[in-house]
């Protein structure tokens, strides 16, 4: 079959909340994108991940045209528990801070920019093999893929946006020196479970225990997501559902485990935790956001509100370029990474102060107690704890 | 020679600031002390330390009847400079928590509180040799030594304040099963320098650079002492007044550096930099305080401050229990390690922050960048560092 070659100005690879909330804050803008998927669109809707969105990024999704769902079935949380031994104190991040944060699962957020996308006409290319891309080192920068009908497909443009995860072609395809990669991985994972039970509190609870670290978390007022720390070398599989519970009970406060609901699994998974940052996220014409450009670890939900400040940073930046600018985009890397590094920061933070360390020895444990400790009776730490986890302002 | 013995109530090992402290707050509640030193006055007097005083430490001299020379000729200030790069950062103490700090050298501490205790005609047994304690698991305690002339020496005492310092004799008498040792040890050290010049500026400037951390402090408007990180393998002997100068103004901002004004060394010395907490702090009559329980690397001045703050709990737990209630003494280990375990923290994550650490890799580079970054953009993160800064308060 001969190339079919189609022209536009923005080639989004990667049809995950990051692609498609860029493909709806171009086309609000008048700029014009495609996006070009190697998995179906059932597959990205089945990928499970965070719910927690920050202002920022609830403001984006107005911005998009796609708030109405998530404000008419989100929650909007005005704090968070952090629970160690039997103590439990709130972070009240609306008095904090005068912000609040929104659950509101990304399953959800992506379904709400799907049927935008195909109720406006826009075009996105799923199931999409081979893609790769090209020249983005000249003006002409192209993507190219094999549809699913067999027929190879060249899509030109202007720009392409490298949306497409941690593990996309994107940020593969730039060569090796002009890339520096900067990489923690952590010595466990988050065993998660999903079930329909109504959520143990209102509001999650972060809890450090001697067993480890636990979440409660959940999507809905009847859905529910737990998760402990587990060693990497466990299997999901290995986990019945009486186990994890009983597991969970264990690193609640007693008040808290004894109102715990418990059902069976929808869900059941180990994720490993890797804090990761590629520098620079420009590379000539292609651009990375969200997950191709960086990783957190997932306390304090930082991932999918990098995203989505990446991708606003983006549609911005591009904006401006078609209205005579090269400012934003020359700025993009620079302005991104600022705000990454910080989120960077706070995720690590949280992560090593909630997590079993025992790396850290038995002094790395009293500084987590002394830190929990300090931070449940200083305003000053609770206020830095919750203008963090409410999201850090977008610079202008 | 036969045995003097003596009675008293508490006996205090140890001269340094913490055990002279003792005294000082023992006699003005009418609680009777003898001080036992195995060093000279003039060795004590020639020990070099900090110098910046949290408001509870200045409260508990001037409580203690010794602070006049303080208040006339210490340094009060209102803030600090955090530089980084090029960038120099005031953090405003009074301003973000209503205190401020006073820097006054230990030394001079010291040397108040020798004066005092002689103006009252207290007893300190100088160059007492062969310093042993005894039966402190009774209600008869007593500390033996040797004098100068070869007399020895019992005292006899209701109880033992172990004033001896990290490596002294109290600690290492209590039984091994019945101690825990918390300790990190940090891969540098500090190369300090004292000089009889002009500091470079009138607050302190703590700087973190590509070459490791650097230090600008002082004793007085005239006497300055400097500091830069350096290796364990380092010897103050190799390096020269104008090696060390140079490598200062190196990792100090430009405008920092073009103001710095150099001189002969009077004292140049590395010291290793270490976080230790024994636990507990009480062991039946004898109780550790100061440097003889804990040691906090010297980023942020806490290790006087806990001494002081310490024997400032000792002092009113002994003064109840002549009063009738032994509470003060039973709680005396707890609520010290509260505060001991926030300063350790404070002092680690201070140190952190600012040391080159290389290994914990270019990850970790990046995040102490992010959070000096996030520290001088954020008021909350700000406000935090300053009260630990300046000192959290005594619990009741």
């Amino acid at each position: 079959m001969s190339t079919r070659t189609l022209r536009t100005q923005v080639a989004i690879v990667g049809a995950g909340p990051s692609g498609l909330l860029l493909g709806a804050l171009l086309h609000k803008a008048g700029v014009e994108a495609v996006v070009i998927e190697q998995r179906s669109a059932d597959y990205v809707l089945g990928r499970i991940r965070a719910g927690v969105l920050e202002q920022v990024t609830v403001d984006l999704l107005d911005e998009a045209g796609v708030g109405e769902r998530m404000h008419a079935e989100g929650l909007p949380h005005d704090g968070f528990e952090i629970a160690f031994g039997d103590r439990i104190h709130h972070i009240d991040l609306h008095g904090l801070t005068g912000k609040r944060v929104m659950v509101y699962g990304q399953t959800e957020v992506t379904r709400d920019l799907m049927q935008a996308r195909a109720a406006a006409g826009l075009q996105t290319f799923y199931e999409s093999q081979g893609v790769s891309v090209h020249d983005f080192d000249t003006h002409r920068p192209c993507v190219r893929f094999t549809a699913p009908d067999g027929q190879p497909v060249e899509v030109q443009a202007d720009f392409i946006a490298g949306c497409d995860g941690f593990h996309g072609v994107c940020r593969a395809s730039v060569p090796e020196g002009a890339i520096t990669n900067f990489e923690k991985v952590y010595p466990f994972g988050w065993l998660g479970i999903l079930a329909d039970v109504p959520p143990v509190s209102h509001e999650l609870i972060y809890a450090s225990s001697e067993q480890g670290f636990a979440l409660c978390s959940m999507r809905s007022k009847t859905r529910s997501r737990y998760y402990v720390q587990c060693s990497l070398a466990d299997h999901a599989d290995a986990w019945s559902d009486e186990a994890f519970w009983a597991e969970l009970r264990r690193r609640l406060p007693a008040q808290v485990a004894a109102n715990l609901t418990t059902g069976p699994s929808i869900e059941k998974s180990i994720a490993p935790l890797r804090s990761f940052v590629a520098e620079p996220l420009r590379f000539g014409r292609l651009f990375l956001a969200g997950d191709a450009g960086h990783i957190v670890p997932p306390t304090g939900a930082k991932g999918l509100n990098l995203a989505a400040t990446d991708v606003g940073y983006l549609a911005r930046s591009l904006t401006e370029f078609y209205r005579g600018s090269e400012a934003g985009i020359d700025s993009y890397s620079e302005r991104c990474l600022r705000r990454i590094w910080k989120a960077e920061r706070f995720s690590w933070w949280f992560t090593t102060l909630m997590h079993k360390l025992p790396e850290n020895g038995a002094f790395g444990a009293r500084i987590q107690q002394a830190e929990l400790d300090y931070l449940t009776r200083s305003e000053a730490a609770q206020r830095a704890l919750a203008e963090n986890y409410v999201g850090l302002p977008m610079e202008a």
